[in-house]
């Protein structure tokens, strides 16, 4: 289907293509993350993703460097797999009308340029509706249509301050913490991919097209909406806790030090209010049956009223072995843990390999890349990571299979400067 | 459609309910918020989604205590808005038939019970698979099978411990920190939703059912993928930076602080590398034009390497505004900027309301509750919130519609104790 489709490393039948959107075709002017994330899980799931982009850098995401090596391809492998690309000078005429050809084509189309931008390159909503009236036309923007911002430019980090999670991330008495993870960016990609499949379910029905928005400060309110509960049970402002859940009163419940001592040498560990043998378990399992029935921390809400005394009991055992064995050990006793885990100790555990959750790109131009795949197993397997496209890579079998242009028509294409 | 939908307050013709799933029928054996949140977003697409509940305390996220009042019904809300709640006793063996008789009728069923749960209730993918093959069978878990963990319950924290989050959250220096978002929850159900999606979308045309299974591990790491990236460039494991991103050497970038100086009182700015017009506009809007041309500052690298005085000349500026002053003006000035805001003043902005982001909840049994909905709008307008279920509110109702069922059948697996 692709020339350039490469595959795995994993073991031979542990992943497989996913086949729910064959058929399904995207025109894809996303960049960075917001966008490119929603249009991978598309990918993913078989939809034939075509990124038109900018003949001389490409996607932004690329980090293409004029006049440099291309040294750092693993942002874009990371939201691009699985994924076409093309080039196209949108300031071309012909360019252009290249694009709208395609459009008319196109069950999906999706852009998460500045404000403004898709207008201005004369590929607005009103425009190629009018092309094609059962498109689904998709964007992302930073800031809502009507919010006293709709204007501005956003990042992960503006959307993530602007949305909340910000406020809720953080010793308590400290200031507020950005997540390490890019929620404003990926997460709304998520939510925009289930609106357009939405909107793809019933266009098989109706043949109707529809216009889509979202705006990444909207989206990162729906993944706060467990802070909001706590506000209307408080009615407060949600506060930061640490690695506490602010609102769940129960001990011991958190993160523990373990040996030896590193960075992330830590365990969470889960006590359930609603099951009261947990604590007993755990005192047992630790060697402190002393402390069994012991009134000072009979109850949650004795643990709670001392909550550093037994967070430091058990910080003692703790201590004293590795995460991995505090999460083996704890679970074993039945009680919820985990280890503390970076990229790197995921990245090493060869069992993601083996179930396919990881996988490794191979990229005609740069070397292997392990990377997380679509984590979501259909009949027992996750969907097969490809390369991601090479700048320009599939202008001409695109063109060739979207729009049945020759060789000869592309390379007139060429020379008039339409794609680059 | 439901005989308990009621209206939220939001401007008349703001919102619209989405019929994009109108007709798919879903059986949900769901809990607390990974699997909730997954059925609520196909509810708000317009979905049949219906709980099936034990006839005692219902969901565990309903947080019912045995002989006590339903004070805390907020955490049921955000997750289970738009769907219905039938009471159904799977250890009665006509309750258990009455919801294969539902099984039999349904395009897709979902569970996020402990491991080996939904077989010791004889409702696994072998026993549903025959009764109905052309159903989508999706299953949440923490630990994918294959894990070591397999068998391991999972909470949120547990997840993101385990799937990498707290190692890129926190202080440089300090420990790892939990994000203060529910992903292992939210972050996975979105991901199942997509591809129960793609699955609903590719069974139009071949009728057929598959078995989807995630773990919350495994989606964890689809939102870390930016880490990874970090990791293939660096080859080490992606680090804590506060509020900086580590891997984008820029200054400035961060947070800095605003008055009055309470514990959210900061705004994140940030200058782009790209653009290296942001930072003489910065100097030029906070007053001190005498900076432009420094030599000290004049390269993104020469900033970054004096950090700590860069910081230190916006934040001099910061100090003596608002939040919100700081966030207007810099962004007016071209330079992308975000207020820290939290729940109290995401809730307090009648902005989300007007434009239908936020909506009010309003319930038989609760008090009105403003919460976030579906943000990605159709045509302009957010999906319109209805209310949760009461605990069995929809028992005849469902039966009759689903099943065909009189009120004297459903009496009389009233009397046997089908349903509690």
């Amino acid at each position: 289907m692709n020339d350039s489709t490469t595959v795995s490393t994993v073991p031979q039948g542990v992943t497989a293509e996913f086949k729910f959107l064959s058929g399904v075709r995207i025109v894809d002017f996303t960049q960075f993350e917001a966008g490119p994330s929603c249009t991978e899980a598309l990918a993913w799931l078989g939809a034939d993703v075509v990124k038109i982009e900018n003949p001389k850098m490409g996607d932004p995401g690329r980090r293409l460097r004029p006049g440099l090596p291309d040294t750092d391809p693993y942002y874009f492998h990371v939201f691009n797999a699985n994924k076409k690309s093309i080039t196209v000078d949108l300031k071309s005429a012909s360019g252009l009308n290249l694009v709208k050809d395609m459009l008319k084509k196109a069950d999906v189309t999706i852009e998460n340029f500045a404000p403004g931008a898709i207008e201005r390159l004369g590929l607005g909503y009103d425009v190629v509706k009018a092309l094609n009236p059962g498109i689904i036309y998709a964007q992302v923007k930073g800031f809502g249509e009507g919010s006293p911002y709709e204007k501005n430019l956003a990042f992960d980090m503006i959307a993530q301050a602007c949305g909340g999670t910000f406020s809720v991330t953080g010793d308590r008495d400290g200031p507020p913490t950005r997540p390490g993870i890019s929620l404003g960016d990926t997460g709304t990609g998520m939510l925009m991919a289930i609106t357009i499949l939405g909107a793809l379910f019933k266009r098989r029905e109706t043949g109707e097209g529809h216009r889509l928005q979202v705006a990444m400060q909207d989206a990162i309110m729906h993944y706060m909406r467990i802070n909001f509960a706590t506000q209307g049970l408080t009615g407060k402002a949600a506060e930061r806790g640490g690695s506490k859940v602010v609102g769940v009163n129960n001990a011991p419940m958190g993160l523990y030090p373990c040996a030896p001592g590193g960075p992330n040498d830590y365990a969470y560990i889960m006590t359930s209010r609603a099951n009261p043998d947990h604590w007993d378990r755990l005192l047992k399992l630790i060697g402190r049956e002393d402390l069994i029935g012991d009134k000072r921390y009979l109850t949650p809400a004795d643990r709670v009223a001392r909550e550093a005394e037994v967070d430091e009991i058990i910080a003692t055992w703790t201590r004293q072995r590795s995460k991995h064995d505090t999460m083996r050990l704890i679970g074993e006793a039945g009680i919820p843990a985990g280890a503390v885990l970076d990229t790197m100790e995921l990245h090493n555990d060869a069992t993601f390999e083996q179930r396919g959750i990881m996988q490794t790109m191979k990229h005609p131009l740069h070397r292997d890349f392990k990377m997380p795949g679509w984590p979501v197993r259909v009949d027992g397997k996750p969907s097969t990571i490809k390369a991601s496209p090479v700048l320009g890579e599939h202008t001409d079998s695109v063109l060739a299979e979207w729009l049945g242009l020759s060789g000869d028509d592309v390379g007139k294409l060429r020379g008039e400067g339409a794609l680059g």
